[in-house]
């Protein structure tokens, strides 16, 4: 039996709020659509944004699915949990390959990510000082985002495969299209998607005519899994975000705003009339800093202003973060009018970017069909 | 006897620093500078920077000064350690009371904010329900910046007063002039530095005029508290950031880019050479999403960049953050020349805003000239 928890009027704020009807509906949204594309490939979520096993409880049951990480402690805390075949997704620093060797002894099927010859090498050589199997994917760079080697770049590739595979641990080859952010519409994510698919099946393919063996082919970013068009080539498609969404991805179009299914609930605790400016009670320190929208075609600020209800006030937005104060009032040019909202009055906040707002607090209190259910922890850190 | 640390570079990474001598110097010239002003004004240093006894306890030592704090959860948890004087500097949110009046059962002389009369009526029928006194300072708006009411507002300021007053329970007037934050040189913080003083002299004087005691009359920030020249019809002064500084108090002119006290240190796991580009593992959940510097003279992007001893390398920035991922590269039209950091290099980043970069990691490393000396736990919520 479910333990009864209070209304949500009832909460101290500001306080994280989780629509769990949406994550099991966004889940559901692109695993039909990888289920669709006609071709076998495997879907591999990132779980960097939830951090949370009840989370990927609610969406995955008692199933394990191969996921992406991006800390070792987001390792450690999913393999404690059951997962197991994990890539934890940004280049390996030196110093961390111990707590990846560790998790490998206790059976984690970890692999890690190099993008240069001396990553490799120490990768290598940790492995055959350990004895210890340390599979390592190689990082293609299909947009010039951030990190990775050029598709192009047989060198470079056959270089780092021929070190890792001396000591059989090459795992694949993966890309991340992070540009796809910066799209505002999905024409360009799917170009994008393109690509991305485009590059690394490129690596792949030198890295086969080279003689290796390139078991992964892995691909994805939110916006690109939901705009592809073919995954011709690639064997696995990983997304994070696209678990909650938020006003970020609802501005490329990779989800409508009522698909988002995080916020964060504030209370009301100060006016300026003369302003038009409604204060409450969370600042960055509730929404994050980020401002992931100023790019886009709409600008939401800090985010955007729905009722307790979760029904949006037309054109209300957080318009400047304090660390713990918010300052909401009408998009510039609005001719909707400020809501009356009175001292007390509980509002929810959409975030820009899901991932910076969730990591600000400890834990999400889920709401079904707009009631309180559960409270789910979640961790930070590394 | 001290527990020996290792040294910084048997650290994984991102990791938060914390130089021990920048707190306490940083701390001694603001308190230097109050006790120079030439007369007696108190001190009321705001811990929603630090949140974490130890640091309390590195400049205060036994002491236990009054302090501020932007959340109900500091206020416990320094309350807890001794603090007795306190002032939660947010305007309050009615559900918060309950938190509030057992404080003050427990014998805390926490004292809450409000700017309007709804929210005196609540304080003051709380109070008198609980049968605890709950004394509140009225907000006063000096720079159009958030909340308050405006100081020559008197009919407001009357009308609270007279709720609050009815229960005994007017302790002051408050104002933060956090427009300073804005500023580009110590002349502009100075001039607000002289509204903030006028306007919270001015409201204190027009309450009194209408018979009313007004104990406490409380101004500041760390830039106006560095520029301000006189403090007369001042009883106290606040200041959170002044403690760390960071690149935003820099760029004022608050203090030098050596006082930073703060720094996150990152590990080099990647090149792309062709662009300059050197990734590191601290992103924006590492530094945070704050671009504060983004409108001064300089903007620092996501950071100024240190070798692991602190000394500057040349115009390299953080000039992108993904969540795990860093970019380091030269300042456009930079004539330095890149640095050669190999692949497991240490380097140090100084943080946009300390407060929102501390916010985001669970303790502090403290170094003493340079070698780790202890590990101090800090905390986050609300």
């Amino acid at each position: 039996m479910k333990t009864l928890l209070p209304s949500l009027d009832q909460y101290e704020t500001p306080r994280l709020l989780l629509e769990k009807s949406c994550l099991i509906s966004n889940v559901r949204r692109l695993q039909k659509r990888l289920s669709e594309m006609g071709k076998e490939v495997s879907f591999r979520p990132h779980m960097k944004t939830a951090k949370c096993i009840d989370v990927a409880e609610a969406v995955f049951g008692e199933a394990r699915p191969p996921i992406t990480v991006s800390t070792l402690k987001e390792a450690e805390y999913f393999f404690d949990h059951g997962f197991n075949d994990i890539i934890y997704a940004v280049g390996i620093a030196p110093k961390k390959l111990s707590r990846v060797i560790e998790l490998r002894r206790r059976g984690a099927e970890l692999k890690v990510l190099v993008d240069n010859i001396d990553s490799a090498m120490t990768v290598s050589q940790a492995a055959a000082e350990m004895a210890v199997s340390v599979p390592a994917l190689i990082e293609v760079d299909t947009d010039g985002h951030r990190a990775g080697v050029a598709p192009s770049d047989g060198e470079s590739l056959r270089g780092i495969a021929a070190i890792l595979d001396a000591r059989g641990s090459l795992a694949g080859v993966l890309t991340h299209a992070g540009h796809s952010y910066n799209c505002t519409d999905m024409e360009c994510a799917a170009a994008i998607a393109n690509d991305e698919r485009d590059g690394a099946a490129l690596a792949a393919a030198t890295l086969r005519q080279s003689g290796y063996a390139v078991p992964i082919v892995s691909v994805g970013s939110t916006p690109t899994a939901h705009a592809a068009r073919s995954y011709d080539g690639i064997t696995e498609v990983r997304a994070g975000v696209f678990m909650f969404f938020d006003l970020v991805m609802a501005g490329i179009g990779a989800c409508a705003i009522e698909d988002i299914g995080l916020s964060v609930l504030a209370t009301v605790i100060g006016h300026q009339k003369s302003r038009g400016w409604i204060i409450v009670d969370a600042g960055w320190m509730a929404m994050s800093r980020d401002r992931g929208t100023q790019k886009q075609r709409i600008d939401q600020v800090y985010g955007l202003v729905c009722g307790v209800d979760g029904a949006m006030y037309p054109d209300l937005l957080m318009v400047e973060a304090n660390q713990e104060h918010g300052i909401l009032a009408l998009r510039a040019n609005s001719t909707a009018s400020l809501p009356d909202l009175p001292i007390g009055s509980l509002v929810r906040i959409l975030p820009n970017h899901a991932c910076a707002t969730a990591a600000q607090h400890e834990d999400y209190l889920v709401l079904e069909q707009g009631t309180p259910s559960a409270v789910w922890k979640r961790f930070s850190g590394w």
